[in-house]
């Protein structure tokens, strides 16, 4: 296929500029969290609950990406008091290392501990591209369906962490949680499953101490 | 960007190869409509719910797009008997035309009305390849949120038929009507909006008649 080459030429340029934001946030003992998802799953939601949380103990500051607008940057703008960047990728499905490298100069490396990244709505691009980041969280609602992990493999199996949102909705769908465990653990044997209700601010304690966790552990 | 400037490649092949795809499905006097949304929009459901009353009518045939697996082809084979054949994209996030020329040779089209190509689940690269296809449907389920039409607007822009699944749960959402068909008209004045539910199997009246009307003016 034409794409595979094109995207290994692409994919090199990535992992290089990857590697260098990589050093970057090293350096600056940054903690760089890359949270991923379809559109609609929860991330911005998930992010409203979360981050009043996170700014009590760490200097947060999140990049935001969308193809167009800045709808979820002015929601963590007004909810959370932390700096927030937006990119606008246009026709381009994904963040790269690139897109955050040139966003950097937006944020005071040595005034943060957290990086989170929000990544464009998209179970499948995302995935493929890596940004120098610690992490990788991904989040999948409810109403998505159990029979993601198979028809997604990629983001799934490179996922460190697996958020299950919108559990207050499993009485109104088919999702059955047994068979969703059993095909993430086909693909995914090592990332943490966490269920949550990012609306009803249910479940977040268990993630919020994986997500800590990790950033302690880099210090 | 370098990305912009591979694609030009990309899409100008495609473009040739959908016309040629175009020419084929006319001469065969063969309908073909384009289905797109976000993964776990419902697009599955809304087959089985939908092919039984189109095969009543229409001697039909399903392309089934994923990246990996052939759950949805399975599902689609076991209800509707009818013709399905699988593309697995692998690590590509949309159909392409010439995965679509490939995978003709798979049906008669001398002995088919409607050809419906279930596309890859992803609400991005979809909308930017053109099949060949006389129509587009994309659907867009109530949990994914009323804001993405300004967030996705090359989707929404390019539908034909915009069809709002999963309102049986807009009580337990807070999706708001009104600030959705706004956001729709926003980018696309044209397409009908249908409000379903797959699931349940309500509302599919209107969309059966939007696809009907549309066969019926090409023969």
């Amino acid at each position: 296929m034409h794409l595979i080459n094109v995207n290994k030429n692409v994919m090199d340029d990535n992992e290089h500029i990857a590697e260098h934001n990589k050093e970057l946030f090293d350096d600056h003992n940054v903690f760089v969290l890359n949270i991923m998802s379809a559109p609609g799953a929860g991330k911005t939601t998930f992010l409203e609950a979360l981050l009043p949380l996170l700014s009590q103990k760490y200097r947060v500051g999140v990049i935001e990406g969308d193809m167009f607008g800045s709808l979820d940057a002015d929601r963590l703008q007004k909810c959370c008091n932390i700096p927030v960047h937006q990119i606008n990728t246009h026709n381009i499905c994904h963040l790269d290392a690139k897109m955050i490298h040139s966003s950097l100069d937006n944020f005071d490396l040595h005034n943060l501990d957290l990086l989170i990244v929000e990544n464009v709505g998209n179970l499948v691009c995302p995935a493929e591209f890596n940004l120098g980041e610690d992490k990788r969280l991904m989040l999948l609602s409810v109403t998505e369906g159990d029979d993601k992990p198979g028809k997604y493999p990629v983001m799934f199996r490179t996922a460190d962490a697996i958020v299950l949102n919108k559990i207050d909705l499993l009485p109104y769908s088919n999702f059955n949680m047994d068979n969703f465990v059993k095909r993430v653990r086909q693909v995914n044997g090592r990332a943490g499953i966490f269920e949550i209700s990012a609306f009803n601010r249910t479940g977040l304690d268990s993630v919020l101490k994986f997500i800590t966790d990790a950033i302690d552990s880099k210090k």
